[in-house]
């Protein structure tokens, strides 16, 4: 056995940066919302002792399908992946990160509510919030982004953005931070802002060291967007 | 309710796709390997009437955690995900696609034997392979890489190509397509790998609609690959 990789020079000690990480799911959550953080962070896991609880409702294992209701699937369709909460909402132990992702399951009130109510909950004991994609609609609605630069999915954007007119919503951005909150773009920006959170809060050369291993070839400018104006959106 | 998108012109219609795919999943594999293709194939499904089986030696959920004995994790550190399985090897229904990822979980004998030996099984039978990552070090040991070119993780490259050195290592490649086994370098490269496969299998502008709908910037070239001279490999 051996360590994976030795950290690069700028990297901060593990009593300087976050260990505690938290990620809500519910139904219709977008997989790669939540899979592009988190497996940078497993990976990052193999040099700092990072700690994950996977949060819903119940612990029921929850799935990616789209909700009934919410769009209609090809019949026959039957193409999901379910994932194993560690905690529920009212039994979360306390976390210094949260990570919130998007999906067609933000368009169900029903599962909006509890997602919101504990995300209202924890914000204040956070270090950081971090959402991707429609995810920045959740957070949105928990009245923590109000006043905040944010973004999310461009091709959400009209729904996304008119949940909560209280938000400075900007539309060309791979990823926006505000103070302690990071709200990425549509579904695979998500990897390219953690890799840029990586680099910020862990210390130089981290989040490279963690993209290289992922072979990933990250875009690290958070005004590189060409899904704006794809989706007809201007500048901001 | 509505379709979320129509599809490209140049689609093919359903009845001339692989509507059936599988994943293995072994304890210890690598989560972006999985969901990278399956959060591309979730969106597909929106448009096709896919279907998808979630494999394992077992219905238990299967965890991201690297196995003990593989790699030393730093003290404390509990960061994984696990994902309930809806079938094992033994009750497989027919499939058309098989999806293997790698990750540090290939490199326990126990994890291989059971995976191998349903690729073995189960590779007659199918329309398409796909593996990402390490995941191609499983196939190599099926023995159905032999003498067809693949491609591996580069940084995991010694390991596994040794392996099965009847099967045709090649370096610098995102990803490579040898009659119907398409392999992907390391761990993200399944997300280039599944956008080129959409467009080759599904139609001409599937890849690039479902590359835009994840907001992903896709490298559509499968010779585009820093990370072999950054690993130290040649051209070939």
């Amino acid at each position: 056995m051996s360590r994976y990789q030795n950290l690069p020079a700028g990297a901060l000690p593990a009593s300087d940066v976050p260990l505690r990480y938290g990620i809500v799911l519910f139904p219709g959550f977008q997989a790669l919302d939540a899979f592009g953080p988190l497996d940078a962070l497993n990976t990052l896991a193999l040099n700092y002792p990072l700690d994950l609880c996977v949060l819903a409702e119940s612990i029921e294992p929850v799935s990616t399908k789209p909700p009934s209701g919410v769009i209609d699937l090809p019949l026959g369709s039957n193409f999901a992946q379910s994932i194993q909460p560690t905690h529920t909402f009212s039994n979360a132990p306390p976390i210094d990160v949260l990570i919130v992702p998007g999906g067609f399951g933000v368009r169900s009130e029903e599962n909006m509510k509890p997602v919101v109510g504990y995300i209202q909950d924890v914000y204040p004991s956070l270090k950081y919030l971090i959402t991707v994609c429609t995810g920045s609609g959740l957070a949105a609605r928990a009245g923590v982004l109000d006043g905040r630069k944010a973004t999310t999915n461009k091709r959400a954007w009209e729904w996304a953005t008119h949940l909560r007119p209280q938000v400075e919503w900007i539309a060309r951005a791979r990823w926006v931070e505000d103070g302690n909150i990071w709200t990425a773009a549509g579904v695979s920006a998500g990897l390219d802002l953690v890799i840029a959170f990586m680099e910020k809060v862990y210390g130089v050369g981290v989040g490279k060291m963690i993209a290289d291993t992922l072979e990933y070839d990250a875009h690290t400018d958070a005004h590189w967007d060409p899904f704006a104006e794809l989706n007809g959106l201007g500048a901001s």
